[in-house]
């Protein structure tokens, strides 16, 4: 069992990752990106301190140079659920568990909003996570919503299981080659069903589904961690970076405004130290 | 008027005056050291983000050379006091006032203590500015209280002014010349008095005076801003580092633990970016 598990790539992953490797910790850190994408895209930063008029490339290869330099390694995975287990935390990627005694959250700011409907029917038909469900709806009929290139050998693999896949692919330049597949230029607005999902309805139509798989790079806070408190689209923290439960902290974009790479690299460092305040009292 | 007033040096204040000058702010910035002299003094900083493996001195010059490329000044003067005036804040240095609407501390910890009974006498015999309130005591008796070298042409000052002045220097290397001085090295124990001080007790004696100079780098946050809410040493902050006092905000080691570069850097953007928030809900 790790220590600790960092969930995403970002500034904030960054310092907590460093903090936790200077402090001796063990720990897993997921990002579904090596760094964050998103960092990368500023086009000049004139406020982190030390690194004057850098733009957003640089800083990411700054980053990423410190912590390789550190021999921390990314797992390029996506976390689909984090489960409190009584004695630590079970995260769930693809189709392998991690154990962890705390979990610090840097999922930035959730940029794809959910879909109506999306969080009542997690479990009752929507699933996060193709090589873990994907099985249940072997020809069968599904939904796929994918918000990116990088997930489109799930969408093939489910498309594959499936009798039909109704594919809705978010992103330019798809190539889905599977005959199960139909894809719907459409934007979706809507799950519907009773106890399960039955319906997804988008812009001029209504398929008809057994389940659905929506692919994106970061899943919304609450759906991610069950019970999670999240306040205005934010992850709720106190000073020390501590959520509502108890071993789960967070850092980031994720807990709020300013949206800023100095904030974030403070808040990292911060729940770094607190978690390991926190596992220093587990023993 | 000033848009904002910056007192200290640290990385807090130096990524809160980096902040402000990116915002577009005007803001003056007192530190009593080209950037501060404790943050200079790491060994080897392996983890802020960024800069691997940098000494204080190293990361020091950095945060200097990123400042100053910017064309920001320090101010280097002692601030004795900050006064909210209800339509902003006076602040009193050396002999000169400074006005701002808002007001970041980015202070630091404070590793001088006072001493019993200062906080008590403040105003009434305990002055922490020669030039603000030296003639007050020409011709008296006085004790004066000295931190550190880079004070002791005040000292000088204090001694010529006065009839008696006990010296209390805190630091190694003294060269106090003035025929009025009697150097005490004992250590100060208490202030005493009724309504206003009268006599200072040492490890070994008393010495009955009419005032008292205390020439410290750091006053206690309570001492220089009156009214503010200090928990357990740390000024009390919400997560956007605003404390209880509308328009002051903190950032820093002074806001508590971990005392950490990544913290205060943190701190100080977001404590730049309420200040500004503030101050758009003025007009």
């Amino acid at each position: 069992m790790y220590d600790v598990a960092i969930i995403g790539g970002g500034p904030a992953g960054v310092s907590a990752a460093i903090n936790l490797k200077v402090l001796g910790k063990s720990f897993i850190w997921f990002s579904s990106q090596p760094v964050s994408k998103k960092a990368g895209q500023a086009e000049l930063i004139k406020n982190y301190p030390g690194l004057p008029d850098i733009t957003g490339k640089q800083f990411v290869w700054t980053l990423q140079n410190h912590f390789e330099g550190m021999n921390i390694k990314l797992c390029e995975e996506v976390v689909t659920g984090v489960y409190d287990t009584g004695e630590g935390f079970t995260l769930l990627a693809k189709d392998k568990n991690y154990e962890a005694k705390t979990v610090i959250l840097c999922l930035g700011v959730e940029t794809v909003k959910p879909i109506e409907g999306e969080d009542e029917f997690v479990g009752k038909g929507v699933s996060y996570c193709a090589t873990c469900d994907g099985f249940l709806y072997k020809g069968k009929k599904i939904a796929v919503y994918c918000t990116d290139k990088q997930f489109e050998y799930e969408v093939e693999y489910l498309c594959n299981l499936a009798q039909t896949a109704y594919v809705f692919p978010m992103y330019r330049g798809y190539e889905i080659k599977s005959p199960n597949a139909q894809i719907i230029l459409k934007k979706l607005t809507r799950l519907s069903g009773d106890v399960r999902l039955k319906k997804v309805e988008y812009a001029g139509g209504v398929a008809e589904v057994d389940g659905m798989f929506i692919l994106k790079g970061a899943l919304s806070p609450s759906t991610l961690v069950h019970g999670l408190q999240v306040v205005e689209g934010h992850i709720a923290v106190k000073r020390d970076c501590s959520t509502n439960i108890a071993g789960v902290f967070a850092a980031g974009d994720c807990t709020g405004r300013p949206y800023q790479y100095a904030k974030a690299i403070g808040e990292g460092n911060v729940a770094a130290h607190s978690a390991v305040e926190y596992l220093s009292k587990l023993k």
